[in-house]
């Protein structure tokens, strides 16, 4: 495997090591334990927030921590969910007296470990409320939406969740706008390669050359379809198609649009596809009010690229908009 | 290929289309060229620092045009120079008499088209200084230093010379705080595989899967040896021991450190690489001052990284910490 580590087990506690080396005065880890990460900038009386999932989507889960963002980030091994005992360990640090919003992705480890965090937490009198992200439209049909896995779209709900935190906003409102976000938010994406995890050390699955996978999830996860790899404007045109139809989208509607590379695609073709996307939105008379270009959620070394859209009213805009700054994104 | 584009001819072209939908308040292009890039805010009276070079390194060259940092940047097809003309036109749109430094790395095609404008705009009687950027120490002995082509390191350049600017300095003492960054500055990298040009659709040269090739350059260039692939930590430090030797490093020097992925490599693995490199310099009792750990040129999907150290004074560092902001790097 053409990859530069030491050896697969410490991969991701050394990975971890150099990022608290990189960001000591942003950053520290709770309860002598890594995989605990925390904003050293926790704000009193502020609702926390606290996410989590597994390791190799850099810069998700923990890039997000910091000002205007989240507090806490429990963490996996590659691909794993964290255990519930570390995110309540999270909990307990990050909670100011206001409470904590969960906010992860949907996936059945993650479910399964934040739920089991969330019983302890309210024993330990800490009033906790939970969000699991399912953005991916090609995860499952609509009417099964509350199967459908979350991708890079949760980084739209960790902007408005962030900054309504941030103004002090309650609990249950906090909760209510990223729902909010949550409902409005759709992505979908296409692998192109696959990537290796560490201790396996090959590729998860393979692709032929000239091959894509429309659909295909952020652990190579099936998507909806397998085929003859196309010009980028008609991958393009393929997952807009699927987005916009799944939450339908009216002419004048105000939107933010997020274009991911998923790990081993040249930053330039993120630009080539974001082309197709104002030529499609315009035509559709939808408003792009800002834009996210470049790496958000990675899968390793996979090539290919995902779609998120999210639908803005007012509110939503005016947190999406506000300033924030962590190690890893930094929005003015 | 397993790529995302439509035609390779329109691959720098489309790409930036979508980048002048993407910042559309803060850069545009002059002269009906897409690839005469400017930033929209070029403060009056202010030395203009103008880049350029081939595409394919995003966010080098043009991601670094922007607010404290550069003000202009021309654009080539992929790893290829941009003209003597377009260098000229971007010349004459960012000089706002206070004269112009060129600024880019030491490669052929690169230095004879910035020569050849130069010249032409000192008969436009605009005043242009000169700096080609040759930092990777694997490319030329010490001795033939003048040889050594430019890579990541150029970035430590761009935000001297940018702050310099910004600050209102002249143009001969942006160019000696450039030049004496320049003089401070030594990169070395590892690649691990190809990447593809897209007009040529397949890899440009082979690397054996276990294999590494140690100080080879963003194009492919031969490096100092090739062989098989180590560790992190083994990597690391002999590309730290070549640097360090190469600029006599003392106790307590104060450096900042920059460590790039060269496209495929996961975010993760920098970050591994950083742990090592801090371990190296404590044992040196050279101080990290400011890090940047990301990608900064790449070499389209190339697997690998390059490690850059700028040796710091107070002068040097006082511009170094100083903010900037560009679509694609923001300093706070």
């Amino acid at each position: 495997m053409q990859r530069l580590l030491n050896n697969a087990e410490n991969y991701v506690d050394e990975m971890l090591e150099g990022i608290y080396f990189a960001y000591p005065n942003q950053v520290t880890s709770v309860g002598n334990d890594l995989r605990c990460y925390v904003s050293k900038n926790v704000k009193p009386g502020k609702v926390g927030i606290v996410t989590g999932g597994g390791s190799g989507h850099l810069p998700l889960f923990l890039g997000y921590v910091g000002e205007g963002m989240l507090d806490g980030c429990c963490i996996g091994g590659v691909f794993q969910s964290p255990s519930a005992d570390q995110i309540l360990q999270t909990t307990a640090y990050v909670n100011q007296g206001a409470g904590v919003l969960y906010l992860f992705g949907n996936y059945s480890g993650d479910v399964m470990n934040f739920d089991m965090a969330a019983e302890m937490a309210q024993m330990e009198d800490i009033n906790v409320m939970q969000i699991a992200a399912g953005d991916d439209v090609a995860s499952a049909a609509k009417e099964n939406s509350e199967k459908r896995r979350g991708v890079a779209g949760i980084v739209f709900l960790y902007k408005i969740a962030g900054a309504a935190a941030e103004a002090m906003l309650p609990l249950e409102e906090v909760y209510r706008l990223t729902q909010k976000a949550a409902e409005n938010t759709r992505s979908m994406g296409v692998a192109l390669s696959s990537c290796i995890i560490p201790e396996i050390g090959k590729p998860t699955f393979h692709m032929e050359d000239g091959s894509m996978e429309i659909g295909m999830g952020i652990h190579g996860e099936t998507g909806v379809r397998r085929g003859k790899l196309k010009a980028a404007d008609e991958v393009t045109e393929e997952l807009m198609d699927s987005i916009l139809r799944d939450l339908p989208y009216q002419d004048c509607d105000e939107v933010a649009v997020l274009v991911n590379g998923l790990g081993s695609t040249p930053r330039e073709e993120l630009f080539i596809i974001y082309r197709k996307i104002v030529e499609i939105l315009k035509t559709r008379h939808i408003k792009i009010v800002h834009n996210y270009i470049g790496e958000f959620a990675t899968s390793m070394e996979m090539a290919g690229v995902s779609i998120s859209l999210l639908r803005l009213d007012e509110e939503l805009k005016k947190y999406l908009l506000m300033p924030c700054s962590t190690p890893f994104f930094v929005q003015k």
